[in-house]
Parts: C-alpha cells; sequence; structure tokens
C-alpha cells in the first residue's frame, strides 16, 4: 500500500502521492485519526469546505488473515463536531489494500450541484459525473446495481444514500458486501460529509492488482492459522455469533436486566422471545429460501455473524441485521414484531442512515409524542421519510440529539450528542464509562466492556459495582483504538482475548507482513497515542471533561431490574484517561 | 425588596425568606446570574428537574426612576447550553419591586402532568392549577386576557406561551404590558424552563403595596430629573427611538452595508423603503385607528420605543415591533410586505416564541429548502405550526441551530447555538466581538458595539476596522451587564454615553434610593463580576474559547457591499476577555 490518494472537490484535481513517511506504520483508525488531527482545524464547520474524510484500510486488510477486511473512515463527525472513525464491512477494504492504496483523501466542496462518482483503480483515479437515476431518492439497493451495472459487478462501493446527499447528521457511508448487499459505516454522520463534498459514491476496482507484499509469506501463514484457529475455537466468536447473530445478545442483556427498554426507562422487558437471537435464527431456518442463518460481511471473514433475513415467502428482506437496531427498534421503542423490525431496518440501509442513532432516535421521539410507542407500521412510514426528506424525517434523521431538543425532553440519551446503543450504562458500569469518555461519542464498539461485565470474556467484573471498571474501561479503548487500526473486526477480541497465543499470533502477522518487531507493548502504545490524538483533536474543538458524562437522568432515574442509578463521580470518570 | 421567595414544583412548597446577605446588593442580571452560578449545577439538563428558573427585578425597579423597568430572568438556557439572562418590559418588575420582593425562584419539577399558575401579593404565595382555557395552544394574547380576568386588570403576568408549554428552545417568556399586550424575554429559551416546571403562569399583584422605600429622596428626585432629561435630550433615545422604534435601523444598517440579507449572504437589501422605520412610521399615521407611532413597554417608559402596528383598517396586529425581527423576516428571510411582517410577529408574541431566533431559523429554513425564500404566507403558515406543534413547527421552534442541523447547512448564523441578529459581524466588527465572547450565546444586547461602531454614540470606531474593537466590545459588555443589573432599558445607555452628567444621575439615582455611595468605578466593578460569574459557570458547563468563535463561513465568504471576511484571529478574539 504505497499510494495516497487526494481528490480535491472544489478543483476537481487528483494526486496520487507516495505516502508520507509519517503515515507509513499506520493503518485504519490510526491513520484516518492522524490524518484528521493533522489537516482537519477542529474548529471547522463539519459540513463546510475544509473538513476531509479520509478511507483507510487496515494494516492487514488485502491480505488472507482472517477478519482483516474493516474499512475506517474519519472526518470531523457532523454529528458530535468530534473526531470520528467510523469502521465498516464489504469488500471496501480489501480491494483498496490490494491495489496498493493506503488511503483516499477527499477535500474542498464543489460549486457547483452536480453530484460525482469518484472511481479508483490500479491505473490511477477519474471523477465521473453521478448518473442521474441513482440520485434524488434512489434507495442504496438499487444505487449498488446501477453503480454495479456500471463499473463491473466485482468492485467496490462506498456510497452516500438519500439522507446523505441531504446532509442529515445520522448519514452512514454504505459499503457493498460480497453478495452486492450493504454494510455500513454507521456511526457520527460521515455520510453527510460525503454528500458535503458532492461525492455520491467511491469505486474500488482491483482488477489487475497482484497479492498484497507480505515480507515473511512463511509466518505469515503459520500465525493465520494459529489466529483462525483460536477465532474457531472459541464459543462466542466461533460458535455464539455465526448461530444467533448479535442479536444472541437479547435474552442475554434481558436476563442481565440491562437491556435498555421503552426510552431508557427500564432495563428489561417481556416480549424478548419475539426479537432474540434464538428466534431469529428459528424463524429463518423455518423460512427458507433466501433465508442465510450465516454469512460474513466481508471476504475473509470466519466469524460470520451476519445473516439474511427473509419474509414468509422466503424472500430477502435484510442481511447485516445486529442486535444493536433489534434493541433499539424491539425493546427501545418497543415493536414487538421481528418481521416490522426487519423491513424498517431494511429502509435505514436503503437510506443510509446509522441504524443505531435512528432506531433511539424514533424511541425517543416516541416519548416525545412524535411517534406512537410499539407502532412498528407507524415506524416504518417515518423512517421511509426520511428519504424525502420531510419536515419528521429531518427531525428523525437529525439523530437523538435533535429529538429531544425539538421535543423538549430531558430524558435524550445522547453522549455529544450521539446515541448512546443497546446496553444500559446504570446496571452495566463499565460500558457507561466507555461511553462517557470515548473520543467518539457514546459509542459500545469504542470500548465493549460488556465482554467482561457481561459475557465474561477476557475479565470478570460484576457489572453492578464500580470495582474495577476505570482500569478495564481504559484498557479496553485502547486496545481496541489497535485493533481498529489493523482492519480485524472487533470481534477477534473474544477469540484473543483469553487466549495469549491468538493474541500473539495477530501481532505476528502484522510482523510478518511488514518485516517489523512489533511487540505487545508497542500495541498498546500504538491504541494510546491514537486515543490520545483524537482526545486533542476534540479539546481544540471545545470539548472538556464536562462533555465526559453521561446525560444527567442516569443520575437519578433507578434503572429497574437492579434500581441502580449511574454512580460514578466526575473525578472517577476522568480517571479513564488518566494515561 | 427584602422577600426571597422560593417554589418548589416537585412539592408545591412555597418558602418566603429573607434576602441572604450575599444577594442584598444585587438586583436585576448580577442577582439572577449569581444565583444560577451558586445553586444550579452547570452540567444539569436545562429541562430537567436541577435546573432553576428566577425572576429578579432590578435595582431601581419600582421607583420612579425613568426607564427602570425591566425584569430579569435567569436560568441555564435550553437553547445554548449556557448561563442565560435575558430581560423584558412590562409591568412585572415594577410590581414585583413595589411588593418586595427582591427575586422569585421556581425549582423541582412536577411529578404530574398539570399545569399551574403561581400567584403572588404582599400576603404570600399560592399554587392554582392552571384554567384549561389558557392550555393547549391557548395563545399568549387570549390567555393575558383571561388570566386578567381571574386576577385583576392590574396585575403583572409572566407567561409561558405554546411554545413554552411544549418546551421548545426557542420558547420565551411573555410579560404583560401596561395595554395588556406582551413583551418578552425572548433569548435563549427560558419559556421552556418555565414549561418543565409546569408553570403556565405567574402572576404578581401589587395591590396594598406601599412606594419602594428611598434612603434619600431629595437627592433620588434630583437624579431623576438629570437623568430624564439627558434620555429626552438625546437625538437617538429622545427622538429616533420614539418617532420610528427600533425599525430606524433598517436604512442606517442598510446603508452601512451591515444589514444581512438572504441568510447573511450580503450585507444590503434594495426593498429596505418596504420595511424601514420610516415607512413604519407613515403607515401607522396614516392608517390611524388603533394605530399608535409611540408607546412605552412599561410603566415609567419615557423614550417610548415600542409601537401598535395597525391593519388597513386601523385594527391592532401587533405591538412590540422590533427592528431585529422586521430584519429577520424582511432581509434575512426577504419578505417584502411589511404587513405579512406584522402578522407573523405577532404569531410569534402569540405563541410566545422569540422573534430573533425564530426569524433567523426561518431564513435558514429557507436556505434548507423547508420554506419558499421571501413568502410571508407561507411563513405565517409555518411560525403557525409551532403552536401544534407540526414536525416543521418543531424544527422551526428549535431554532437555528436545529435547522442548520437537519438541513444539513454549514451557513448556520448562530453562536454557542443561539441567532446572531442583525447586524453582519464582517462590515461590523465591534459587534462580532460581543456575538462571539458573551457568555449568553450570540446576543447584540449583550454589548451593543453597533453604537460607536455605527451610530457614533459613545464611541467613533470604523466599523471596517479591527482598531480598537476589542477594547470597546470589553468595555460594552462590562457597562451592559451593569446595567442590565439596574433594571433599566438598555437604551438609556444612549442618553448617558456622551454625558457624564447623565451616568452620574443613574449613579446617584441607585446612590439615593440605598443610602450607599457606588462610584462610576464599582459600577465596571460589578459589571466585570457579573461576566466573571456567567463565565465561569459556562466553563464548568463545557464551555472553553473554542465556543467563542462565529461561524466558519464568516472566515471565508466576504459580506457584500464592502466584500469583507471576519478576520480577528483566535488569540484577538481572547483578548475580549483579558480582564
Amino acid at each position: 500500500m504505497n499510494k495516497f490518494i487526494r481528490v480535491d472537490m472544489t478543483t476537481k484535481q487528483v494526486t496520487v502521492d507516495e505516502v508520507p513517511a509519517k503515515y507509513a506504520g499506520l493503518g485504519g483508525r490510526a491513520l484516518t485519526s492522524n490524518f484528521v488531527a493533522d489537516e482537519v482545524k477542529p474548529t471547522c464547520h463539519a459540513l463546510g469546505k475544509n473538513n476531509k474524510i479520509i478511507f483507510a484500510p487496515g494494516l492487514l486488510s488485502g491480505t488472507t488473515a482472517p477478519n482483516s477486511g474493516r474499512i475506517s473512515v474519519g472526518a470531523k463527525s457532523p454529528l458530535t463536531g468530534t473526531i470520528k472513525e467510523s469502521n465498516s464491512g464489504g469488500s471496501f477494504s480489501q480491494k483498496m489494500a490490494k491495489a496498493g492504496i493506503k488511503a483516499l483523501v477527499i477535500e474542498g466542496m464543489p460549486t457547483d450541484d452536480k453530484f460525482y462518482v469518484i472511481k479508483m483503480d490500479i491505473n490511477g483515479v477519474t471523477i465521473d459525473e453521478a448518473p442521474a437515476e441513482i440520485l434524488g431518492g434512489c434507495g442504496n439497493y438499487k444505487a449498488i446495481e446501477i453503480l454495479s451495472a456500471k463499473y463491473g459487478e466485482k468492485v467496490g462501493i462506498a456510497l452516500a444514500g438519500p439522507a446523505g446527499e441531504h446532509r442529515l447528521p445520522s448519514a452512514n457511508i454504505s459499503f457493498k458486501d460480497p453478495e452486492g448487499n450493504m454494510r455500513s459505516a454507521g456511526r457520527g454522520g460521515l455520510g453527510a460529509v460525503l454528500g458535503s463534498k458532492k461525492v455520491k459514491a467511491v469505486i474500488i476496482d482491483d482488477t489487475g492488482a497482484g497479492a498484497v507484499p507480505i515480507a515473511d509469506p512463511e509466518k505469515f501463514r503459520a500465525a493465520s492459522k494459529v489466529f483462525a484457529k483460536a477465532l474457531l475455537d472459541h464459543p462466542v466468536a466461533g460458535q455464539g455469533l455465526a448461530a444467533y447473530g448479535t442479536d444472541v445478545l437479547v435474552n442475554i442483556l434481558n436476563e442481565a436486566g440491562g437491556l435498555p427498554a421503552k426510552n431508557f426507562t427500564a432495563g428489561r422487558i417481556d416480549h424478548n422471545d419475539n426479537i432474540s437471537g434464538e428466534t431469529l435464527n428459528a424463524t429463518i431456518t423455518e423460512r427458507g429460501g433466501e433465508g442465510k442463518v450465516s454469512h460474513g460481511c466481508h471476504p475473509g471473514c470466519i466469524i460470520r455473524c451476519s445473516q439474511w433475513y427473509p419474509d414468509k415467502d422466503g424472500k430477502y428482506i435484510t442481511s447485516g441485521f445486529e442486535y444493536e437496531t433489534i434493541w433499539g427498534l424491539g425493546a427501545d421503542a418497543g415493536i414487538q414484531d421481528l418481521d416490522d423490525i426487519a423491513y424498517i431496518d431494511r429502509e435505514m440501509d436503503d437510506i443510509g442512515i446509522d441504524s443505531i442513532e435512528t432506531a433511539v432516535a424514533v424511541a425517543t421521539a416516541m416519548e416525545g409524542g412524535l411517534l406512537p410507542w410499539g407502532d412498528g407500521k407507524a415506524v416504518l412510514d417515518a423512517v421511509k421519510q426520511i428519504a424525502v426528506p420531510t419536515p419528521l424525517g429531518r427531525i428523525l434523521g437529525g439523530g437523538t440529539a435533535v429529538v429531544g431538543k425539538v421535543c423538549g425532553l430531558f430524558r435524550t440519551p445522547v453522549v455529544k450528542d450521539q446515541a448512546i446503543p443497546a446496553y444500559d450504562p446504570r446496571p452495566i458500569k463499565g460500558i457507561g464509562l466507555t461511553y462517557a469518555t470515548t473520543p467518539m461519542g457514546a459509542d459500545h464498539t469504542a470500548g465493549y466492556c460488556i465482554s467482561g461485565n457481561i459475557l465474561k470474556v477476557g475479565a470478570d467484573i460484576d457489572p453492578l459495582k464500580k470495582e474495577g471498571q476505570i482500569e478495564y474501561a481504559r484498557a479496553m479503548q485502547i486496545g481496541t483504538a489497535a485493533v481498529d487500526s489493523t482492519g480485524m473486526c472487533l470481534f477477534v477480541y473474544f477469540g484473543i482475548a483469553d487466549n495469549p497465543g491468538g493474541y500473539q499470533a495477530l501481532i505476528d502477522m502484522i510482523n510478518a507482513q511488514y518485516g517489523i518487531e512489533l511487540t505487545a507493548a508497542d500495541v498498546d502504545k500504538l491504541g494510546e497515542s491514537v486515543l490520545k490524538v483524537e482526545r486533542a483533536f476534540n479539546k481544540a474543538a471545545g470539548f472538556t471533561n464536562a462533555h465526559d458524562r453521561l446525560p444527567e437522568f442516569f443520575e437519578y432515574e433507578p434503572c429497574s431490574p437492579h434500581n441502580v442509578v449511574w454512580d460514578f463521580s466526575p473525578e472517577e470518570i476522568d480517571e479513564v484517561y488518566n494515561f
């Protein structure tokens, strides 16, 4: 990966440079965050011409390393105002890496009103006008079909959906997956940044690319084998996720009393059987047809937590049907019918809007009287309005913080204006520390303390107690920042957390690829340095420790069934970033 | 003024205490801001049970001092997240002061869903259930009629309109004026705070109250006379404002090239004659009927800048028809018909929504495609929807920052999420420093540098140059914080800025009333101390110098006709608060 591509959308000029030396050892989140910190003015407007957006494959992307196909996207976020890295599956990362492209930077802003498609291949970069038929409300499923027909069925595609075209703060970036469906860099509104630059899509065609060079192929193969075994041997990474998808968590979290219900007014629901991973699996199996219990979101995935959810006639409705989405609509918004939830999930993918932000926005809108509680049909209709967008669609597309503002609510579950996902921080205290302190705004993937608090993988910490949580949330965030830089799916953590050999194999693969000698300590240092860079950006953008706080209602509204409140002091919370 | 009243809306308990010693010498903004800083947790949610709202007459309110009838309201703002003082005319302040009430604090939050009316008189405080007919969309004009019929025609009334009931971030607090119409504590959404506490209205009945005690009545009378003469002798305070209202500024600002047009994309309009103060005056005069060219917004006002604007049949449409509102709708949103603007102004008053925030939100919504440019009828219809509220009404009632978010705009004219009013900061640099640095969020009244930049009252500074602006913006903010503590209308500044005797007379009145010996230096110190308290609150709430910035587009989009950009460096801006 020796090419560093810049596309200036003001001038439509393309520059293909060698990778700057300072970025040579970085990939994924480490690269996107360092780049944004280096080149984006922290106080700039996220939708103005001075923001820049960067796509970067992880360090291991493009290789045969299992689960190494995550693509990182970075920019200043229009949702949170913070620095943002959001990563996704799909085939984009592997193809970019194979084509030797370390990063694509899109900067500037056109003065005309046209939308464009940026196409990269091994020969260079072209900027085309976007086909009219994929604009103006065309859904992502259709747009991928049209773009695949035009640019080739096997190309990788990154796409701003209708939500991104309208620069809505919850717009995601959708990436074509191996079967032509989508995965998303969901959080933080990066689709709106792409839309602000009038880039409808980015195409990567790796035709003619050779294999990614590996310095020590034998060592790489050996390490890769150990690593794959570590994943497959683990009950969560190797079995649970493939069988039930991430939705396996519904029953686990409900049992733990940490499944936020009815806009975070309780921690448990009665209709968990309607929406659980077990029901999801049984329904897919029973309906057959195009349904798939398990598939991978990117080439090389061996965890295969995704699935195709079919309708009663066996026809595909949606894929990548994640726990957090199902929780948001099913528990937080109280929609009891899994089919209703599936159609809404499909719609959100088709519009290109973050399914976590939107599901929580929907639940908050229900509390605010904008939508009837638990009404899946009404929600589907409302979510469709995001593509137009109608005023209601704009409110929902504005994200949970906007809904809270226009409904005058104090129970608005956001940190740094990003929606709190599917794990209540009162009875699961570790995850609350991640929500509060990560530079990303509320984000479970930034330090998944559910692992040690609930799943007891990698650690065993009482979720109801404060003991050990600060150190754990710190370690998880540091480790995650490092993993997010490798191109690895976060779920590899389950396979290596309690398996030192598996962890070493991950490091060995990097060393074998690049001919270097990283140690575990180096990896920690990398994670720490990424977090420090991100935090410094946020500080310059105006964020302080006062923003590292959960919404106040968590402090005085107890969460049933455990009837506990959020009770970390500001001083304790601030200890998480004491490194 | 020896009573300090607290109403706890959680328990419905009322406490009437002596004024705490630390607040004895404070009034108006000095009192509200010190109180909020003392008792409100800066990181609390502005619409949660831990915010408190305080009403405080100025130091001179209740006396015969001309123009001393402003009431200050303070709380944490749901619009900006900062500390907020918003003040208003009407008869409330004078009556509260006469009844001996230094402050009314409303705290807590009911657990039921009813709305209440708090009634204060010289005997005590009662809490009644609000009459059903003033709830659920009843306009303020009607509500004042009903409340006056119930509590007495002469009572003072503070009111949360439909916008406040719905806790919209732009909701104002409306105060009954001497003729039964309204004035507003407009900015910062304090009506939403009142609404969150389920207080529909506060009544002050001063029946039976004696005169406010004056330590040295003779000295007071003498000073009052000098002060009144200073106001009446001044061409702006004594003549211009009475003749043309604040709308006199349309032609002045247009001529100066600092009248923001079409969502801040230019500094001058061609249709200024349609909406100017001269036209306003001529129209009122010509139409006759209930029209009044000039009247005072509170008892004791001798500047009389307000007016009653009648329809073609001479029937009252609206009063308090201010320049900033007319600018916002007429120039920023491009509505060319003054009658259209008047009907919208009436509607905003009736709904209880800040006419500056809403007018700018309307213009921003036009840029975002939510409303057609310049269409007064469409805007009236949209503004009416705020009372319902429909989704569009909620977006507009959410304020300009929300409109910018849901429309994905970078040209969103706000500072600290509060709309920038009627003076472009690029060609009038002094006011830009006030917008950027005042603890209130963009607010021209926090340091009205238009005075020395454009009107050449009190100073003569080239508006297009940076020289002298930092010191001037600092001095104006300090002086304003002091004036806001006296109960004086800000326009007294015009009368005393170039008249040392007039200024001394203001100080003499305070000294004569309280039997003290304040000097001009003490007044400055008071102003400085208020700003420091406010800024400390904001800092603890998470605000930093990075928030003391204008929107980025001012830095790179030149404003015609002078074609200048905002060019103060961050370091220069930060010098304003170097005291």
